[in-house]
């Protein structure tokens, strides 16, 4: 199942094994029915938890002690920002375990763009798919932005980089090109890089959209973080939209050499996997389910445990922290694990 | 003068020879006095040149014909953005001439931020050098995303690439990697780069800060643009600061294989260089006067000529063209060659 690994660069010397990568999913960050909408709330609690779980003291930092570090205006506050610079000067170092990297989805940011010029159809030479490949990355990006923002106010150093940027590119839509050596450096460096899914270019298509999933999944492949957290708006995967009453929560699916996967737990599905229809977040448009658990399945099979859990809840917060086993009995969400 | 070149990845096919590479400074697209303030109308007139001056048509374009690509909501507009995809996809072609490539200064963005941690002396240990560094990043990224966007309204399709993200560092504050193969691919795809200053990593110092003036002098150097264009918030190079009543400007400046310099016009200045104090804008706060001639002076070694000249006139359409000469008795600017 899996594609043939993507080109890389020649990498410098790898660091200490990063942690944890943590998908930002769409749906959690933005309010969906809105166009280029953030759910701030949703954000704030999400960059807070990640805080949370990189602190290296155990307990709340008391906010007052968050070393913030956007120190940009803010729209619509003509106030200037804040800066005790002798009081950060001496604090003696940021208490956190900085090995993450986040990714993000789009939500309502991008999608409007991009389904509008068929980007990821590629064909440059049509005005249409031109300008809204400029399109797409100008609202990905600036939601981007905007992430790297939330999580600078919550003291976490972060650091947005652009795959287009960083000049990954697609073949056929497969991941062709993916340098990561300036992600590798910044990690070494103590920040945190910040990616997100983009319009890049297609070596035969010209351009295509490259989802957030693949980027976790090729990272995940070569930085063999110890564990992946996709945050969403549901509680996991379930065996049918969520939105029905009597979907059922699949909390472990356990997956083989070959790809395969089924469901652990809950035990009444064994046996009985070619009839569950999956479903997380039927809004979720970036990829679509289909597309997160194949990508969720592959990391699986690397050896490293997927979490996919709800933000802003006490289950994501567990999650960040890697406090999650299949003995979990109080964890509400969908561990993706590897049957070796 | 010249340093060592920076290492360079292996290139794609070099792409038909770039027509002009634009430093839009950041005294002229951001009020200095105020933080974070774009000077709107300065940077408006700016791309409106810009697309004039790549544009294959004669005369100006009607502005109802301009294809806008920045399909985002705006701050403080509260309605969707309207496009109209079939229009777009009924359009031939842009009928611009994209081989250009932009980089912006900073002005009034990052630069609080820079100085208040002092991220160009390194020393990432410090806690303040590492959320100075953040917050640098977040505040000069913000202003590339704005001028991203004003590119793309008046129809150019513009991409953001910063520095950092695009793995450029330094070594000792002179740039030691910078792959620019993504910036040829996107010039050969038909988009125009747009570049920034930035804080970077640096091999021996932890990090600092790029200027937009190296940027372009790599750049240079290694794409052998037909002319180099720095749009400023005065006419060119004086031989005192402008604000003097007495201030003369210098039209021409010829550099000679050493790296040496010599007003060539006005006449009088011969002969009589060193006593000669050369100043732009005594507020154009990066890199400062000194570096922007060192830089220039770099680039017309090479063969290529520099136009410094005042943003949003006449003057600044005509250099944007490469429709300057030495013999241009009423173009207002400064023009920076090599004597070869």
């Amino acid at each position: 199942m899996a594609e043939e690994a993507a080109q890389e660069q020649p990498s410098p010397a790898a660091p200490r094994p990063v942690r944890c990568i943590v998908k930002l999913g769409g749906a959690a960050i933005t309010n969906k029915g809105e166009l280029e909408s953030i759910n701030e709330e949703s954000l704030r609690s999400a960059c807070a938890q990640l805080r949370q779980a990189m602190s290296e003291s155990d307990g709340d930092d008391a906010p007052g002690k968050v070393l913030g570090m956007d120190w940009s205006r803010r729209h619509g506050d003509p106030s200037d920002p804040a800066v005790d610079a002798e009081r950060i000067a001496g604090v003696a170092g940021l208490g956190l375990d900085t090995n993450f990297i986040v990714v993000h989805g789009a939500g309502s940011f991008g999608h409007f763009q991009a389904s509008r010029s068929g980007v990821h159809k590629g064909g440059l030479h049509s005005t249409l798919v031109k300008a809204g490949f400029v399109a797409t990355r100008i609202s990905v990006t600036s939601l981007n932005q905007e992430i790297v923002r939330a999580l600078a106010r919550e003291g976490i150093p972060s650091v947005g980089m652009s795959p287009f940027a960083c000049g990954w590119s697609t073949k056929q839509r497969k991941l062709a090109s993916a340098n990561s050596s300036q992600i590798i450096e910044s990690l070494h460096a103590g920040f945190v890089p910040v990616l997100h899914g983009d319009a890049v270019l297609d070596e035969l298509l010209d351009c295509t959209i490259l989802s957030g999933d693949v980027i976790i999944r090729h990272l995940a492949q070569l930085l063999s973080p110890k564990y992946v957290v996709f945050l969403t708006d549901v509680h996991g995967v379930y065996d049918r939209p969520p939105s029905d009453p009597n979907a059922v929560l699949l909390k472990e699916i356990e997956v083989d050499d070959s790809g395969s996967w089924s469901v652990v737990k809950p035990a009444l599905m064994q046996g009985n996997n070619k009839g569950v229809e999956i479903s997380v977040a039927a809004h979720d448009t970036t990829g679509g389910m289909e597309t997160k658990i194949l990508e969720a399945a592959v990391i699986a099979k690397f050896g490293i445990d997927v979490y996919i859990t709800k933000a802003g809840t006490e289950h994501s917060l567990r999650a960040l922290k890697g406090d999650v086993s299949t003995d979990s009995e109080d964890w509400l969400g969908t561990i993706i694990r590897s049957s070796e």
